[in-house]
């Protein structure tokens, strides 16, 4: 599950994937995602399953209530990002000005999913573990929390190839390349439609024109990322 | 020690302060982390001499470990963030080159002692809660999962905030204002420093002169960001 979701995180940071088209680069990403949910889904339903089986009671640890959570934001995500991203009705405005927060909702549920996971772990390990005792730190302890650790490792490394600028997509230039000549290059009609519309609301940020200019150019990225 | 990490964190993020030297928002900074740091390692001891006293082995638990991972890597990140961006000895490439490390390990840092506090709550919540057990639901039990809950959004909020561009302290438009005429503002230097020596290594990404000019503007950020 963690893997599908980085790898879907990370789709559209892979140099290599630059030259194919954005649409496909977006099915890809929906896809992995939807696999991902898929996966969450069984390993939620077997989990009920067993607790129903062993009779353990259902839904009362914090491992449980926040992963449910980020089960429940998941959803959400995944069905707003594909009304909003991958349905061609959604207009640009509304597209760039959703972008930054699909973007930090999805780092954000991919790293308390890892959190999740360790609560998981922790309680796995202390009802598990009787003769001797996880606090006896027999070998399974040791080796399960080294997967732990590493499980952060991970997370560190993908939430930082996400974060990273110049990892990014590269917006036009190659779509240029790519499209028929006499077509609009993709972006563009984002870029003007930013550039007008949401800057009403952030005026009392605009300590003179500099500021205002610099901040034009960050829209113009949202805008630009949110187009097909 | 939360709050004081996340005060120490969002403090460039309160626009009344902008108007306060970026000088006192360091040392303001600084000493927020000093104070979470003792409050960490006063918190360690107490845990290590509880453990002590009760006969439990210490450093057995995923949490334990990751916590420690965490307080290593935060008081490396305070040493660094110290040495090389408050003392006035580091030249301004090697502080613009250390600012996007500085901010994301500072966050991931924060996020892995929000996941370690997680991880502190379930095991707490398992050994102490006996009769009734943490299975069954107790009203404590509840309302710790109810904390722990509020933690995680806390902690989204924060990184939300510290994540905004637009909430950014202005670079330099602020200290122009508050210098006395002749002084040189601050971010200067940065800016003709790094446009000239870190692009080299980043030639691969530059697709054509578009690109590398949104690319400049970036790096001249982190440069002005990283100025005294």
């Amino acid at each position: 599950l963690v893997s599908v979701l980085s790898s879907a995180i990370i789709v559209y940071r892979l140099p290599w994937t630059w030259k194919c088209s954005k649409l496909l680069m977006k099915f890809i990403h929906a896809g992995l995602n939807t696999i991902a949910m898929i996966l969450a889904i069984v390993s939620m339903v077997a989990v009920f399953e067993f607790h129903n089986a062993r009779n353990i009671p259902n839904m009362y640890s914090l491992h449980s209530w926040i992963g449910l959570t980020a089960v429940i934001f998941y959803s959400l995500q995944l069905f707003l990002g594909f009304a909003v991203f991958l349905l061609p009705f959604a207009p640009v405005p509304l597209r760039a000005a959703l972008m930054p927060i699909h973007v930090y909702s999805g780092l954000t549920i991919f790293a308390t999913v890892i959190a999740t996971a360790l609560m998981g772990i922790t309680e796995k390990l202390i009802f598990s573990l009787k003769t001797p005792a996880y606090s006896a730190s027999p070998p399974e302890a040791t080796f399960v929390n080294c997967l732990g650790l590493l499980l952060v490792i991970f997370g560190v490394l993908i939430l930082w190839m996400a974060s990273r600028s110049h990892w990014k997509r590269p917006p036009e230039e190659n779509a240029k390349v790519l499209r028929p000549i006499g077509e609009t290059p993709e972006g563009t009609e984002a870029e003007s439609t930013m550039t007008d519309g949401s800057n009403a609301d952030r005026s009392d940020l605009r300590i003179n024109s500099e500021a205002a200019r610099k901040q034009n150019l960050k829209l113009d990225e949202a805008g630009q990322r949110s187009t097909m």
